[in-house]
């Protein structure tokens, strides 16, 4: 389970890049047409991130689990449902958060596609707390500091949500903070588990 | 032979995404464009289920496997062909089944080709139990219930196209819950072996 | 470098199918326009036997290796620049088969990366076996039987493209049959590995 | 860690040849229409190539690691995403390399993307020597000389890139052998190590 799992997510983080279209036609003035295409290029850097970020905290869920159950490996598949259909709202972030109206819409559906792959983390760590799934070896409080962090980044999501519906471009970069923010306890996490 | 179907499974179910578009100038109303698209949505669903429970059928097999036959390996590549083929037929269904005479066209060829998957993947397991490559400390009963369960996936197909010929958004729900009722039994019998 | 490559001929086989496209407003006869695509389909079969068969073979030549030397992994590093273009001369082909003139430029396009491909397994075997890096616990009739086994394919490349220059589908169906002829013996000596 | 980096860069070398696309309508003379496209060719030789050379390097590092920290995580998550954008400068390089004025911009983006991923492989390494995160086994020679080895290939992208400016085609050709030389001395590394 977890190859495949690991698998999903490399290969969603890597086709995030085909969305970004060249601009055709414009040999008069290609830097202008580019730096023109900064949405897609913000899409990709916040859809890269989170991806990155739902990795992360994926292979610390992973690392601590003992066995899997079959409601596990079903909540799994779910979860990497969400993460392989990200490129399409990413696909109409780039396409339309530079324009009025359709911003809104475009950011609404990306942020609520976030919201569902955290929400499905979480989910898939309470479960495997309650079932007992987590090995015998992992200390108490090194799981409630897991349960701790993901519940901010649940809550953020909600926050920029609504955010979103006013102010879509300014939901777009807390998205990024809340991939940033997420990447780096998780990492701290790992490396405390090495030093030990 | 296991990391390349893995991979295959997991490239395959993520290129999914890829066949669902943009709504190109659909800026008065993107919510509604975007809405439009649900036979898009639907398909990704059903192809996604269908790869899912797939590949979890296909790592059942492996796990039982004490042996690979080159007779069995060819099989498994033809496997593979048609789930790495599952994309165009996916993408056909959700350009044309919201519309009337192509939507049997689209319906027909999706259901074949996922006819076709699943009698590949019981032939795969019904070789294997013939030719005794299952490893020696499986019960004879837990060989069976596979058997017996891989059966009606294969009945339920042909009567989905079938009804796809008259009701063709029908027998694509009807595609929905088959993949749906194979994830469920398969890891329920991987619960049991954990506990084991 | 076993993973890599393994990721690499993974993607290269499942991204064939992106190459085949939608016919595009064709509700009137939907069936008529697929059926229409047949070089499509028959590229697709080709093109993902032949990566098949090339997988195949890499799988038994890393698996009788010892060690790698970095000549070695340069020309590994060559065979999967050849097996990861694949898709274009196979998008070729399936655009322009169907055609008079242009099939034969296809077609000999498609033959060359083919022969190609072949030509660098071979020559990746060849260096394994002078510069001994087959584990010794292989038998010599083992590493001949493999020898003799990659040569007819080469020979049948070589008359395939000059054939293709007149006759470009019976061309394409003999690199089918090339590869069917592949994926049997080598399948066949990994089941006398797995009895042994 | 080490499977998802692996995973990442299989797909980005071979998503290149996405890029690549039909010349369309061009039955009157196709075999002049696919040489037209030397461009596109060259694009996907250069980044296969220079994907080739940071995955060889990558390969190093990992190989010569003990361990690894919360930062060195996020600073591979950061190659990463450098190297999985490569594909869109690369399609960038393709489509406009033949002509004058955007041929400046689009080498230079290509550029300023090929040091950024060479300047973080460096980084990388850097990092894991001054945090003593190398397995204690490998000679300092080894390690000095890997430092060695990253150093001229950062210089001569900055070379190119200034270079690009005034010729654009010099430049990407300089690139082409910016790769090649990484990939020869990493491997002949490997060779020593496998001996050993």
């Amino acid at each position: 389970m977890e190859a495949f799992s690991d698998g999903v997510f490399a290969i969603a983080i890597t086709l995030l890049v085909l969305e970004i279209a060249v601009p055709a036609g414009s040999e008069a003035d290609l830097l202008g047409a580019v730096l023109d295409q900064w949405p897609s290029y913000l899409a990709y850097l916040v859809s890269f991130s989170t991806i990155g970020a739902v990795w992360l905290e994926h292979t610390v869920i992973t690392e601590f689990l003992a066995r899997a159950t079959s409601v596990f490996i079903r909540l799994n598949l779910l979860l990497l449902l969400v993460v392989s259909f990200l490129p399409f709202p990413t696909k109409l972030l780039g396409e339309y958060v530079g324009e009025e109206a359709p911003a809104r819409v475009a950011v609404t559906i990306y942020g609520l596609t976030l919201f569902l792959a955290s929400a499905l983390v979480s989910l898939l760590w309470r479960y495997a707390v309650r079932e007992r799934l987590i090995r015998p070896d992992i200390a108490d409080t090194d799981v409630k500091m897991i349960t701790n962090r993901l519940t901010p980044g649940l809550a953020g999501y909600v926050l920029m949500i609504v955010l979103g519906l006013f102010l879509p471009v300014v939901a777009v970069l807390g998205y990024l903070i809340i991939a940033v923010y997420i990447i780096i306890p998780f990492g701290a996490l790992r490396r405390q588990k090495a030093t030990a």
